[in-house]
């Protein structure tokens, strides 16, 4: 067998953990898979004596990452600090400068400064691997940018945040609401201590701006992502979204036609019927749609030590079999930057949950509110009556644009009989 | 841009039109994709004069396609011919022989003699690329070669016909006859006018062979695949299954442990809450259980031209960046043929169905051979009365071995009050 595939791993968290676990327990068959062992020379973390569960005896170790650009001895960077920009992407631009591969699981930094680092890689003919940046261990990546690669891509939704997954899932099976669920998944370990960038949507549009970019052979921009978190998804909208036959899921959704393109990251009524609704859990999945292919659906594991270090050892294996893709599937200098839509421009159906004074006049208040901009109704329920005298009036609408929903909202929400801003949920039925 | 990639294809039915068709209409995103455009330089087909709704012109034309294994001018052949031997198996030997490369879709060929052509491949430094040959454009086949790597895969399953998939939900939403449904298929053009290798099985077995090979690094062993069909389905089956919160699929299945492995394609009933059940119509579906990665599921459309096309372009673009990966996912010498545990030796629940006389005994009769048998009953459905005076008694047993089920089945036909062979589907919840 040939020369050892030797790699340095530069943060030794969950994942990084769990690769040196992976590598050590199937050393076997990935060396027979690699056509050579892959052996870890070097690591790099902030606390050395921190017990992690492995052995770093026979490791060389840096206090400074960056340091292991300079290793000759190293043939790939395995990054996994974490962060847009620091010590993260100095080691990246680093290594990749010294003409060694990389392999990352950090959509941040891929999501805010990929284009840049794209042409870092090409320049220096070095390869930038990221399978584990998103969607943990399904290997998306791999698919959009290699086995769907024929395809004119039109559209692609994921499950891409399995925080966000998880207490939804948990807020229908249970009937809890979200403040109580967050708390309970905090206290588990299934989010951060500060699980801003997973629940207001952050993480999931990092991962939406890679998939966009290569879905439709353009420079990723995280910019261009509309987003929105599940912090107002209530148990009640659940409930609701349960007899209407929609699970509520926060997607990114990236779709492509002749005007242009556009991203989002939001939460979604969809019905039940749709593969992607009975994703539960921590699960993620990608949805890709193209023109010769048709719809194809990935799910899987979207975090955790085990899948993650799963996507990082195939990047590595296809870096020991010489197996080489630029970086965002193309050369940079094919990317075309695409016309972005606008979010007051999309056009879709609308869940709206409303709490009215229980009162003659109020419904036809609110209806005639949206038919003044255009907004036709699919159905609507009113149910019961209330003690307080506020009940709530569930309406669906049929498709519309977007900025007529958001004025006729803020006209509904300023009625006398109307108690509280109303809920608005997209519904995805495609 | 560099040199085209340029290829010949070998038939030109369906799929081969397809792979024109979708090298022509994104020729442009192929390029990108690629490095470099894809040309087609040579077709070869049974018939030249034949309207196939493409234009030919200017393509060298072979009425022998083993030909084209010698053609200086085609770098990679396209073999669309299917057979497991004959035509189809000279033209991949011959071009291998040259050191070309190879695209096919044929999975009778690469599960009957995958080891052989593996061989030839590697001799020559040559490429062998077969994506399309299993469940149509889902990338399965590099899921496993490559996005699943860094696993020890212990279970690998799959619905991978598209017609027995189509069958069976016509069966289900429209409550009809196999029969009845098949006839149909056939006159829509889902099924062949000799439908036998979709309906008995043999086309998933093929395709099985190859992913349990793929999956436990072993040489591809087509007759180590138990199969059965789903002839013996009837409506009253899928209803039974329905409210027992099951529905019936020809599932491919392939295990390993340590004390062998196992490859089988039956009729399976799979409780409607797993992701494999909600695959409709004519999709596949793989689902893959790695010891790092968890559960991957993936599902798309398994046949027609788009996404079969789709594999055969995804395996041209890897060949055009130079990313080569060896037939079976490691060097020949590498493969480690596995212990083949028999099917009599197999472990799982049983549904059984019987049309027994409506008389005093009779379920003591039944229940009596199977504790003979050491086999404990789950569930026992028996309703209503007939006039004719036979009466459908469904069981559903604890997890039991397969030859205590066989034997136990003889005595239970051989019952005077059971009027039919008795109805055995084997229940798959994992």
């Amino acid at each position: 067998m040939s020369t050892p595939l030797k790699i340095g791993v530069a943060g030794l968290g969950t994942v990084g953990a769990g690769v040196l676990a992976l590598l050590e327990r199937n050393a076997g068959i990935i060396a027979t898979r690699a056509g050579r062992p892959i052996t870890v020379c070097a690591v790099s973390a902030r606390d050395r004596s921190r017990d992690r569960g492995l052995s770093l005896e026979g490791l060389r170790w840096y206090d400074d990452a960056s340091q292991m650009a300079t290793d000759d001895q190293i043939d790939v960077v395995v990054e996994l600090i974490g962060g847009s920009a620091g010590p993260a992407k100095e080691l990246v631009t680093a290594a990749l400068g010294q003409g060694k591969a990389v392999v990352t699981a950090n959509k941040a930094m891929l999501a805010l400064h990929g284009t840049e680092l794209a042409r870092c890689a090409e320049r220096n003919a070095a390869t930038l691997a990221y399978e584990a940046a998103v969607a943990g261990g399904i290997p998306a990546i791999k698919a959009l940018r290699e086995g769907l690669a024929g395809n004119q891509l039109s559209r692609v939704t994921g499950i891409l945040n399995g925080t966000c997954n998880y207490i939804l899932t948990c807020m229908r099976e249970q009937k809890r609401e979200f403040a109580d669920v967050l708390a309970e998944a905090q206290a588990l370990g299934y989010a951060e201590a500060d699980p801003t960038f997973d629940i207001d949507g952050v993480d999931a549009a990092h991962k939406m701006a890679i998939l966009a970019a290569l879905a439709f052979g353009q420079p990723v921009a995280f910019d261009a992502v509309h987003v929105e978190g599940i912090r107002d998804i209530t148990a009640t909208d659940i409930l609701l979204a349960e007899e209407l036959g929609y699970r509520i899921k926060l997607l990114g959704i990236a779709e492509q036609d002749d005007a242009g393109v556009t991203a989002r990251v939001h939460p979604c009524m969809v019905p039940v019927s749709h593969p992607i609704a009975v994703v539960e859990g921590v699960d993620n999945a990608v949805v890709a749609e193209g023109d010769f292919v048709g719809r194809v659906v990935l799910e899987g594991r979207g975090a955790g030590a085990g899948p993650t270090a799963s996507a990082v050892v195939a990047d590595l294996i296809d870096i020991a079999r010489g197996r080489h893709t630029p970086v965002w599937g193309t050369a940079v200098s094919e990317l075309t930057p695409r016309q972005v839509l606008p979010m007051d421009r999309h056009r879709g159906a609308y869940y709206l949950r409303l709490m009215v004074l229980d009162r003659p006049g109020v419904i036809a208040d609110v209806t005639g509110v949206l038919r003044d901009h255009d907004i036709s109704l699919e159905s609507m329920i009113q149910r019961g009556r209330s003690a307080v005298g506020a009940v709530p009036v569930v309406l669906t609408t049929h498709e519309c644009r977007e900025d007529a929903m958001r004025d006729a909202l803020t006209r509904i929400g300023g009625l006398d009989a109307v108690l509280e801003r109303p809920a608005m949920i997209r519904i995805e039925s495609r």
